[in-house]
């Protein structure tokens, strides 16, 4: 069983269409497909086809609802999404300790996450059906998510607790050993010396604010060959250089 | 300085200006201000402007760029948000750990999120831009978040790594001390016996599983008083109907 299977995302008096197509296209990218409508205000809808976009398996195999009560009722655990703590007198936390909670839950059966109206949120009957009230944490001056983006914010954290957090890696390059890092230095202070840049009788902090840099970007096998080139380039040119101004002498 | 205010959201080429109030919106409810557009297909809106709801004074505060160089010259480190690794070479993460490190930069000069356009996300030469490759873990089968939703994401985990995790608190209860709970076990083996439902002669399992159940609730002080009221009223009814019992007797 993969455990996000087990949770169930229940959009409450839903107003906008476009809304429930956001949260059905949320839940998707995340891995959910459990989407529960109590009394949606319109439902189906073509707006809610549009934002729902590559989701609409999870759209269209929305299961309706007439109250919260039904909706719920093969739910061992009940988290509801609100962003006000309404006189709520049970457990509290954010959505993601919530989450982490819900995933631990997932194990022993279907856990629901309960998302009220847009305008009000959940009514103070639908909470008391609530064993958590969650909160994304916000900007006490302008706290209202989009209702799509709260369901993503919670999808994300659900994927998250599942410890699905895999994503794409960078190509792994062979890092320089450091006997290679220290035949890079040792050049580079022939190359610089031959150029005149570095004054071996009078180094100041040159070599050791180089060292801080290279030691900081942690040095791969082929970048240590770029410079290797650029300051044999160096030193040619600065041979080149001596030859000219040698040959320029009377 | 706030170090929220050190965070620049930036889109690039977005098509659809509901996007960029959805932006704007994700921004000001998790305390961000700074939205920057690379030229967008359609910018002022209405759309936009309905999408953004409350953030208008972000929407209308954003600035206008036409080149993604130019949106990024005074930033010290540039995130992109990437749903694919796309061949680049540079360092990849996910959003939870580029977050976490935007806000540690963030103490030193601007910080850069880019979001390329909805359709193809960030081009080739605009991934180069970029420090860092972010993402969210996704769903493999069907990974594309809308961006509105993205940015929401990022916005969270940004203001969850600057520690602002406040959210409403419930009300504190006081806790019954132990001494009140083995008051309230002692009342109910009494209570219990006087109704017949517990024989302390053959007392099986049930007060273990009750003190399993009431370990896990951690009661409170209020919770016992309302235990030992309803035990009261067990006993009365359990004498009133012993006495109608005896009177009833021949």
């Amino acid at each position: 069983v993969n455990a996000l299977d087990q949770i169930a995302i229940v959009l409450s008096h839903t107003s906008h269409p476009g809304n429930i197509g956001a949260a059905a296209r949320a839940m998707k990218t995340m891995g959910l497909s459990d989407l529960r409508l109590v009394n949606p205000d319109v439902f189906p809808s073509e707006i809610a086809n549009a934002r729902a976009s590559g989701a609409a398996d999870v759209l269209h195999g929305a299961k309706l609802f007439s109250t919260l009560e039904s909706a719920l009722a093969d739910c061992v655990y009940v988290i509801g999404s609100s962003a006000r703590g309404r006189d709520f007198v049970g457990e509290t936390t954010d959505v993601r300790t919530a989450c982490e909670r819900a995933m631990q839950t997932a194990t022993t059966g279907k856990v629901a996450i309960v998302f009220g109206c847009e305008m009000s949120g959940m009514t103070n009957a639908e909470v008391l059906l609530c064993q958590t009230l969650a909160y994304v944490p916000a900007n006490p001056d302008y706290s209202s998510l989009n209702l799509g983006s709260a369901v993503q914010v919670f999808a994300y954290e659900l994927r998250m607790a599942a410890g699905l957090r895999e994503g794409y890696v960078a190509p792994e390059f062979q890092l320089a050993t450091q006997a290679e890092i220290e035949r890079m230095f040792a050049h580079m202070e022939i190359a610089l010396t031959a150029t005149g840049f570095f004054n071996p009788h009078n180094p100041k902090r040159l070599f050791p604010r180089l060292r801080r840099l290279f030691n900081r970007t942690r040095l791969e096998r082929e970048e240590v060959d770029i410079f290797r080139g650029m300051l044999r380039a160096m030193e040619e040119s600065a041979k080149t250089q001596h030859a000219k101004v040698r040959s320029a002498k009377p």
